[in-house]
């Protein structure tokens, strides 16, 4: 059974990328340097929100003049910007002192002369405490709304989760967002912060790296997802480590958290791609819950490292060793663990295919149809020929329409993606996926 | 210390099993087929909870003629079948067309001239939303009751928890059943649903399955052990992945999820009987996080597999090698490490032994005792005797209870199942289970 | 950004060791003999927290003589013990006559003629149920300060939480702790006891064993965080294994609970050491998900095991194999491998050094600088030359000082450890670290 999800109030419906830049650096002969350039980002290095950062990436005495920098920079590129544009503010919790800065610094932005704030979508928020501290934030952006006469709700808050305050605050926003009076619809991102997070939860690792915090984020997205907003990780510090960026966020997208913090434009491509489907299909092994990607060669799929062995040990006679487990079979049992290991990793090609052939299916009165996917995996210079049926009915097309969402809402939004996307995918294929499944 | 737990409002306390069924299928001469056969199982592959499915299960256009087959179906069978018997209608938190038709499918059960509703023990609502959704559907149960001259409350109501909103709402249920405008003490499981879960957090796996969800699980467990309700994990695709399946509910147990959805009488089978005690004790090494497995031959526990490896270097000189650590060792430091690895799962005969010795120990005014398991592991040919105490005490006694009060509600509840558990276990240790810890 | 987190009404910051000990045993001589022989303990041996426990650990027909032992020893012991002490008594959500006798039995401490009372820092509250069980045992509280003549809040409240209503009750804390008609403001630690918890979710281990319960762990120490408490993990029973301690100690740690219980002397000096940083730095692999400890060996860091290995296979070649994954490498291939794998684990010194070097920059107008660690390690034979930047910022420094915040909070609060902190780091390291920072 399904239908929409609760309702979001704002265009988009996904963000895959969040990207901060300094607002003002000293030292340079032209302060709002990086400002300018990332406003110049297009196509796969621009970010989906971009956000000038009013607060930490920015030194305390430059602050002001980082504001004078946004209403430049955004009055001079904003138009032209592909994504949305999100200032981040100061704001504390326990500071009153910085939250008046915070409002300040949105007023004077929003009341500037220059047409600035007509380029911009919302403000971030950091640092927030309880749900009642969203609500001071909420009722300062009702003002600065009020003085830029600007109707109500028009701009977009979203916050940053760095405290244990705020993870309970999630939980309590479906509530609190329907009530007479706030403004809380206008709430967009709720974006991760785990660096003072973890200095919140007074949590220490032994090399002083960040924890994981699963539970942090299963909160951020489920309360994203009761409450129809979008959910963002936060920064991935060690920018040269691109697979531990591209492993994090493929946990991320299991838990339902699509968009993620950038902190370089390479960065900023890394997770604008990430969550689209792959252009070619693939096969894995999954061995004692990790996955091992096997690699094609001439049609076949290949696999030769230490996860999984297979010896041919007589006519009819394997011996299969996985990390914990070693077993004597015949060709047809080696067959089927290694059926139950495999796993397919569908390309942005299978998935339009199978979510047309079930579309036409459900046409001719068919609920469920069974997909076939067949191969040849060759582990330890032994050929295996595999093939597994699944299932596909309502709820699997349904699921399976997520990757398909996400990229039609990528297509709709972001016009100067379209030819990476062709030249990635193919312009037959980004055709049929931009039609299938509505 | 320790008490009753809070109280439950039902006669069971666990449920192993949830089994679905279509209600009518398309093209079949007796499109109540399923249901037919369903409904005539016994012994282990009857369910604890009978499920006739007429929301994902059947078609759309087919649910009219499901209402009627689910009735003619109980009438006929409802009076012998072992277990419980819940119906699945149809509901949307965000659909009221489809919330008014599912108290339709209820009302009409209900007040059906035959007697089907004496054999029924309450509904199951999918896609419920938050407690306010809930409290709609017990509404619609209390005048359905009242329409049928049934006393409030006496069809209770389980819930599929498939949405962000509704596993929030697990944490509310406790203050909000005790509230004199609803009836909710009649909640009976909490079903978690993944698929569709997965669909509403909008999460994405490369290969199309299913996340894991931990916290969804633990969160439904949770909620259940707070308002004295069960906790059910949702369905397990893959019907071929025996050894998956019973993965999952070891995992699932570990969280205090006893229940499982089962989708063919095989899966029941394996599901009403993994969560009982094992038949004979057994040893295991916990090894880098996994569990591996001790095969008994000739009364020592056996080893040959790559995930350990001793090698005797000298007179009294061993190499231990797990996946991350390579020592020598001499004998004695050798069996220590051991010993640490190794755990004993006990049968239900042990079981049943230490809980008599400690109730006696008690009676004798001991508060605790030594329990000694003593074997002589083989690793690679070299052997080991070891010896493990472990202290038992009130707080042992009752956590290994557990099992055994699962054992007794099985026995009480599940006559049909006698045969099966007197072959697996024996006469004697049948009896002596159901007589312990009372 | 960042400020002081929410205020603690409790002078200690940090509690690292919860020590049980029965406050009666029958067939001593003196039953008050174990609760003697503790409340003597000084230095590393002595705990943060000691709990002369009349619950569980005491058996019920010795409960009262617990009390009357309770007086005297800490009468006679108090003024000198070097930790808190904070007696837990009877209490369950489900049975007034306990908790009736919990008030009882503190009542009697309170007001007895001895002045034990005024060595006393509060009392542990076991197996609370809801919010409103929590405002009972509160509420016993304060009319025991009444008639006590103490001051209203000086006594604080720790509680265990072991059941999903207290799990659930953890998020209400901070909204409650405010309310004009309690006195939540005194509670100071929240406790998890594993065992009963189990009980409570009914949940079963195939070996009995306790299940992790990553999640309980993770909302106790978000509820302590929220609401400004003190998070401490529950009874490791298993007393022999070290290893295991030291490894749920650390897991612990990264979800922000420094503090745990401990059952023997033993575990005291374990539990009160391992949260503080290393003495020495060293360097660690990461793979696949596992930290492996290189051994320091005459200036380079080495490591011989199965987990990684590295051949030289030609002038240039060299193949590298971890679990899942073996490639074909030149020199600098394999040195950006190894270095992605390779962490830092800084000792005291190391910490103190770049902090006192973030401060010097910051004071020079600097916000951020890079901090390089270079080392020489070995594998398998193999010689890498490694060397890793990380960028010190704001928040960066402020995570680092945690650890040292914890240091000096315990040199503060425990002169007695003063002589073995000194041994540990030296005299010089020890006045820098309580120097840096503040």
């Amino acid at each position: 059974m399904s239908l929409d999800t609760t309702d979001r109030h704002y265009e988009r419906e996904f963000v895959r990328t969040f990207f901060t830049s300094p607002t003002a650096v000293e030292g340079e002969d032209d302060s709002a340097k990086m400002l300018r350039s990332a406003a110049q980002l297009r196509g796969m290095q621009a970010p989906d929100v971009w956000v000038p950062d009013n607060e930490d990436a920015t030194a305390p005495s430059m602050r002001a003049e980082g504001i004078g920098n946004i209403i430049d920079v955004v009055a001079e590129h904003g138009a032209d910007f592909p994504g949305e544009i999100h200032p981040r503010v100061v704001w504390h919790r326990e500071d009153p002192a910085l939250r008046y800065q915070g409002f300040q610094q949105m007023l004077r932005i929003a009341t500037d002369d220059s047409d600035a704030i007509e380029h911009l979508d919302g403000f971030v928020i950091p640092e927030v405490g309880d749900i009642d501290d969203w609500k001071k934030a909420d009722e300062f952006l009702t003002i600065v709304e009020h003085e830029a006469g600007l109707e109500t709700g028009s701009l977009s808050m979203s916050v940053i989760v760095e405290s244990g305050e705020a993870e309970l605050a999630l939980g309590d926003l479906r509530a609190e967002m329907g009530k007479p009076a706030n403004n809380l619809e206008r709430l967009f991102l709720l974006v991760d912060g785990e660096v003072d997070y973890t200095k919140d939860m007074r949590a220490m690792t032994r090399t002083g790296g960040l924890p994981p915090w699963p539970e942090l984020r299963h909160n951020t997205s489920r309360g994203a997802s009761a409450a129809g907003l979008i959910a963002v990780d936060g920064p991935y510090d060690d920018i040269r480590d691109e697979a531990g960026y591209l492993a994090r966020m493929r946990e991320n997208r299991e838990k339902g958290m699509t968009g993620i913090w950038s902190l370089t434009p390479g960065q900023v491509v890394a997770a604008n791609t990430a969550p689209l489907p792959p252009e070619d299909g693939s096969w894995l092994l999954e061995v004692d819950g990790e996955e091992i990607d096997l690699t094609e060669a001439d049609g076949n799929h290949v696999y030769d490292g230490d996860a999984v062995a297979i010896e041919k040990a007589g006519e009819d006679d394997y011996v299969l060793s996985t990390g914990s487990d070693t077993r004597e079979l015949d060709a047809d049992e080696l067959r089927e663990e290694v059926v139950n290991m495999a796993a397919y990793v569908p390309g942005m090609d299978d998935i339009v295919d199978s979510m047309e052939e079930f579309e036409a299916a459900k046409e001719a009165g068919r609920g469920a149809i069974a997909m076939t996917q067949s191969a040849t995996l060759v582990i330890d210079g032994v050929e295996i020929e595999i093939s597994r049926d699944r299932m596909w009915d309502e709820a699997t097309y349904q699921a399976a329409q997520t990757p398909i969402t996400l990229f039609q809402d990528v297509y709709e939004h972001r016009p100067d993606q379209h030819e990476a996307l062709e030249e990635m995918y193919g312009e037959d294929v980004v055709e049929r996926a931009t039609a299938v499944g509505s």
